[in-house]
């Protein structure tokens, strides 16, 4: 069986177990502390980063983009009205513009220094950085919540699903971060009805069911955050 | 005609001029400060990102990923064996992580602070935060460089190209950031015979002559820059 390397605070990784589910695969899970720069899983990835898809013949698939074109390439091709990038060159340019905005920009802006600051610190060394959060890191990232969520209610009022007609790879970026955010009660929902509905409607898929009822050592989950009626 | 919003010294912007002219596509060039946040630049791009492709419908395709792909698909696909981006779903995979280390890790790690640092910053407002580069900036990101020079080393020392036996996308990207590097100075060649030998390669290309051909306001390139046998 395959296996993901992944973190369960890892935007990134959550996208490419949604894709993994919703494709119908069974993947086994590793988690893997991404600042212990654990020797054997550079080899693996010498970037680093998470997640990492090692297939049955152990070839190293590095990072959510390469793994999610690779998985287009050789099922979601095959899955026709249920495939997760779009058929037409434009439309598929704007599915990748909006993943790459979930788990490039906001990563940068909002769910990166975050999570590092609330969750990975916790469990570091102090010599590998760890620590009490950094509250001038905190308050400019929650400063940058806001217009991402400003820009992800505009686009879940003007469309269908965030890209165009059809659920995307793009929803499931943007579901990844923003479930990550709300586990640690970052985002304030009462502000963004249309961005809340279309959270709704992706919490309630079954793929979504595995990370809604994970939890990390040391920062228990906002009350509402596997709930389906929040 | 599509026009090209780009700057000189961006690796991004560069790597899709080198494809564009790979493929035989003529395009308009316009320059954009990246930090001046024009409105009607982030109109294009919300994101503010370098380069973005607007084609003759004036459809915007905004960053390096996504016109590379859209090229491919539309254009790379009919070159046979001219394409810069794989058959092989395996192969694709590697050629898109190097792309991303080039125009991501490396980026980030040293292309991205030093170009900021002694160009950005020359030209920037004091309000834009311009000035002095900051010593501490530079000496971090020239120390990284050599880990990045290491690894080019490498993989120009033990396959024909960077992800295998064509030229790929994985080369162009690589030679977009070592190009703004060098134009810095900031390469020691001496140190790196075989990844000068493939930059040799790469630079003899008819792609490469007009970025060989640039200059920036205010920062002589090194001496050896446009020398094809340097």
């Amino acid at each position: 069986m395959p296996t993901l390397y992944h973190h369960p605070m890892s935007p990134a990784s959550r996208f490419v177990r949604l894709i993994l589910s919703e494709y119908g695969y069974q993947t086994e899970l590793s988690e893997e502390q991404p600042w212990e720069n654990r020797r054997d899983f550079l080899t693996l990835n010498p970037a680093g980063t998470l997640p990492v898809y090692v297939d049955d013949s152990m070839r190293a698939l590095c990072g959510a983009t390469i793994i999610s074109e690779y998985l287009d390439e050789t099922s979601g091709i095959m899955k026709r009205d249920r495939r997760l990038l779009a058929e037409d060159p434009f439309q598929r340019a704007e599915i990748r513009r909006l993943t790459e905005w979930f788990l490039q920009k906001m990563e940068a802006d909002v769910t990166r220094p975050l999570v590092r600051e609330r969750i990975f610190k916790l469990q570091m060394t102090p010599d590998q950085g760890g620590g009490a959060p950094d509250s001038k890191i905190l308050r400019t990232s929650r400063s940058n919540i806001r217009q991402h969520m400003k820009y992800l209610s505009w686009l879940a009022g003007s469309r269908p699903w965030l890209a165009g007609d059809r659920i995307s790879y793009g929803d499931l970026a943007a579901a990844a971060a923003i479930s990550v955010l709300d586990y640690l009660g970052e985002i304030d929902w009462s502000d963004a009805p249309s961005a809340k509905e279309w959270y709704q409607r992706l919490k309630s898929r079954p793929s979504f069911r595995p990370l809604l009822a994970e939890r990390v050592r040391g920062v228990t989950p906002v009350s509402h955050y596997a709930d389906l009626d929040f």
